[in-house]
């Protein structure tokens, strides 16, 4: 098993480089072309490519949540220590806010500032609750039965559709919605409209689990097949 | 082998999901840009990457269909009992409606409505037992020779080319045609075109049928190996 | 090992799913937006994703080669016997052709017309011979150790690269030069410009087979390893 | 072990076929469409393709670095014995001068011409230590545990994100960042802006190997698993 601080590291990382994919292709989306839509299409594309390469090399050490939704969600299935949840949780807002600091310096941007982007409403709320209860089945569903090496490919075309079908653009993540408030560019969310984002993937967790357990099987197997 | 109601439920949440997948980025792409072109690309990319994860994580329990044409398939190949058949072309087709639901409640969109979308025409027609000919003959490839992990994958990039190559874009699933008739954006389908194009997806059937008998040639494994 | 007839008749069917595949999206990416890079890039996705699932289908039959260039270098390397080349080039021409008829139909146009879409000069010739000795390498590597499995994805990523990377969008294949003729759309060719490419992709293939003695250093495995 | 004269060979032919794929998309997308981008869209796409194929490839011949930035690290780690290094650094830049000549030829441009595209600043300059140090673990977690089939995927979908993410659209190597000032299209850069682009490269080597240490634990296993 990794140490604690090895395994915090690896979320913080993680979780940065996700947010420097998250925020800086935005930010080269809305600078190369007005198309809304490609703009869309290319911060999907670039997120998830990202994304699934993070997984893949930062499993092995943390698990490769870099959301604490997905921390919830597995300390919830003991899969996660519950004693280790915090500390995942801190590392992940913590990783994600210099991930979009880091975006921000690339692009020669003052490194925090708030975006006043606003994303609200009952529809993308609803978004958010379905962004992320297919997230916990996916990641529910690579945990078990010896899947581990699914995670990267699956966790990352869910959010790609995830990005494009739900009416919020799929944050499904409370790292990235809190560090997404520190960019007012393209992939900004103005602070105001947080709080809802994250009651929304609270309660998508639940019902993640709830889709666990009707259709997710198999047992548990040894510690070194969990992804 | 799961019991029925389980798989019930399983076939009514996937093709809910795919409907949402279908119908979801089908809005959002029809109000961030005006090219028509980009619309399709964006509207195939997030179905068949949404396809792709819920075949994965569904098909342990139910095979994953999420299509009365597969499901007809599959019983007339014996890899599915004729007597559930009934069973899984309700819940498809229910769940099929209630993802356009979803979909439109995630836009703030009237839940169920009408489409006044023309699709119709020989052409299409064709189109349409193309693509679910096509789709047959992938599924029977891969319910052989223990292929069952290359499901997800395959599927998804038949639907994939089929969105593009096909003059229908490739409806291919009597759930999802019916489904379609109740949102009247970019993916719907006037209800009085939808008999043509459920009669074309049977004769896709049968076409698929004669492909796989034809191309097909592994012995079936034991169950466990049929995705 | 199958028998020949059907092994000529999957050729002819996957090549003509190919055909289909090019010529259809051509047509439907013309129709649904104007910006010419977003056609081929649509064009070249649906292509690929075509070719990667009739590959992983038509394997276990005949090998799924489609394309008398690719005939030609596995007969070259005793991977096909020489007694069935002429029967696989004349089943992938004739499927070639067919497919286009069916694309055409599809789209409600006259099933085979003359295409008067010019394609020369030395640049794109130089492009065939690159692209037609890069799909000779990457067949040339799949056949060998035991790699049959990756096959699809590695023939689609080639093609797909050098859709776009080479001056003549990558015909890299005699049956689809020859059936590509008779679609006067975005994918057809004028027949004047068919020799000049035919010429240069059996040059393409000559350089191919040098670099798989090069590169490819693994010995041949059992027969039905060979994809 | 594959003699050297045969690596090396393979390291310039593999890293020509890159830049043939990097510089000649790049002007196919400037020819077909105004848009910038769906120009960088395409690019990556095609680059990326073309670069998974050719990591699939040469391989196991040489291990398919294409970047002296890699070898740098593999020899770092020992993965590379030192005394390769520099034969592998100049087969890696001549190719890529070849490649980008045979791109300018497949367009019918002057084979070799020097690019007035500037790429400057401290934000690219930040950019390119990213997307190297990036590259570089992604490389160190491939190379072990016995992943050597997953760097293909791995390496193109963290440049796929990189390009995009990143504000210098991920050079991330000295070869590929040579032989693109010959190319006075989409993807030059002017000679004057290549030195500080190879500083943050090798600045992006240390932070890549700090990865290494930190978040790759799995022994190396024998020679013939290496990637």
């Amino acid at each position: 098993m990794t140490p604690l601080p090895r395994a915090l590291a690896a979320e913080a990382v993680g979780t940065a480089g996700l947010l420097a994919a998250i925020v800086g292709s935005g930010i080269m989306a809305e600078r190369l072309t007005h198309d809304v839509g490609l703009q869309l299409l290319a911060n999907a594309v670039a997120t998830v490519a990202a994304l699934a390469v993070l997984i893949a090399v930062i499993a092995p050490v943390s698990g490769a949540h870099f959301n604490p939704a997905v921390s919830l969600a597995q300390a919830v299935r003991r899969d996660l220590p519950w004693s280790h949840f915090p500390g995942y949780a801190v590392a992940q807002v913590a990783g994600g806010v210099l991930g979009v600091a880091l975006a921000n310096l690339m692009y020669e941007l003052a490194p925090l500032h708030f975006s006043d982007k606003p994303r609200t409403g009952v529809g993308q709320w609803v978004g958010e609750i379905v962004a992320t209860a297919g997230l916990v089945l996916v990641v529910g569903h690579v945990s078990r039965g010896g899947r581990g090496d699914r995670a990267p490919w699956l966790v990352a075309a869910w959010i790609l559709a995830a990005y494009w079908f739900t009416s919020s653009t799929s944050f499904a993540n409370p790292a990235v919605t809190i560090a997404r408030m520190f960019s007012d560019t393209f992939a900004g969310i103005t602070p105001a409209h947080v709080l809802p984002f994250l009651a929304a993937q609270v309660t998508g967790v639940g019902f993640g689990l709830a889709g666990i357990h009707l259709f997710v099987l198999e047992p548990r197997l040894e510690p070194k097949e969990q992804s």
